[in-house]
């Protein structure tokens, strides 16, 4: 069977960059951005429509591990995100089955359990997390340290939400991972040939 | 300063040999035992007793933190296991002003916060520590499966009042470590030299 690393993490932790380091030091596929276009090409919707649509919960307050499909008799969008979720569910089944790869966010973790996993979940304290985005650049340039603070809490606010909807599992519980990094005191750089030692001491 | 790795973990996860191990790996001193007959040696009382009371948080249910000195007034049981922690505090401080040291357990994360400590957290699943404890022998094989699972629980459960008590933060919230580590699909003897050299590419 193919070895697999997922990757959970908070916003600004660096769990992007560990991810695409560790598919480097190691030889692996790296997925992330890859499932948008897929998912784009499949459903015939733009790619920007389907991030939004896989960043966010339907809006039903029914997870859907107990199994609702009653509730969503005859509400279009519910269904639209339902089967969007499940067509990417389709597309990291398909990368996994191809060959050994890192898989970023999306529920990785929960989705291929089958795979037996090394599932990784990346953190860090708020400070750090505003001088990451800060190094980063991009958006937050214009953010004042209030409002980058409130992007970061309502990025992961999101990413919480959607993990609990689609798995029935609170997002970030270190009994759903294998490891989790607080990168408040190192450098991701530094971490990835580290980690990719660690991950060959463990039956995956 | 002097570099401190801590190690808190749940019974039977392996922390323990963890700690020992990456003591021996890394040249550091390694105390567990020697802060309790260090104990026992201040206090005039024996290993044993003093081993039960740090075990337990006192029957008070006021956490220490938010200070209750007047309702410990008169309570000369209470004020016998608040010397007694106030004293197990002092020899940790002792210990990590001497040398480089691994201390395992006893809310060294919490107690020795101005060292900037490696803080790590050992658990796995249940399976995995009652396969730990059989292996290990002793007291366990004369338990049956349920009451191992019950001691097991119940240390757990013991482990948490205690550092909940007596710092204020709930016991295993990954926010208060830099590494929590999940033994089940990994032994603990090839991990040591990997945490070894990941405790290097952190800043402490």
């Amino acid at each position: 069977m193919n070895k697999i690393i997922t990757i959970g993490r908070e916003f600004g932790s660096g769990g992007r960059e560990l991810g695409r380091r560790l598919s480097e030091e190691l030889g692996f596929a790296y997925y992330d951005q890859e499932i948008i276009s897929e998912l784009s090409k499949r459903t015939f919707l733009s790619e920007q429509y389907v991030q939004a649509i896989v960043e966010h919960r339907p809006s039903f307050s029914f997870p859907i591990h107990i199994g609702q499909s009653f509730y969503a008799l005859g509400n279009p969008a519910f269904e639209q995100t339902m089967n969007i979720y499940k067509e990417q569910a389709r597309i990291i089944a398909e990368m996994a089955s191809k060959s050994d790869c890192v898989i970023v966010g999306r529920c990785a973790d929960y989705i291929l359990n089958d795979y037996n996993p090394f599932r990784i979940f990346v953190y860090s304290d708020m400070e750090s997390k505003i001088k990451r985005c800060r190094e980063k650049g991009s958006e937050s340039e214009t953010l004042n340290e209030k409002e980058l603070r409130q992007k970061i809490s309502g990025i992961d606010k999101k990413r919480a939400k959607y993990y609990e909807f689609y798995t029935g599992h609170p997002w970030g519980d270190k009994m759903n991972f294998d490891l989790c990094i607080n990168t408040t005191k190192t450098s991701v750089k530094e971490l990835a040939p580290v980690i990719a030692k660690l991950f060959q001491s463990f039956s995956i």
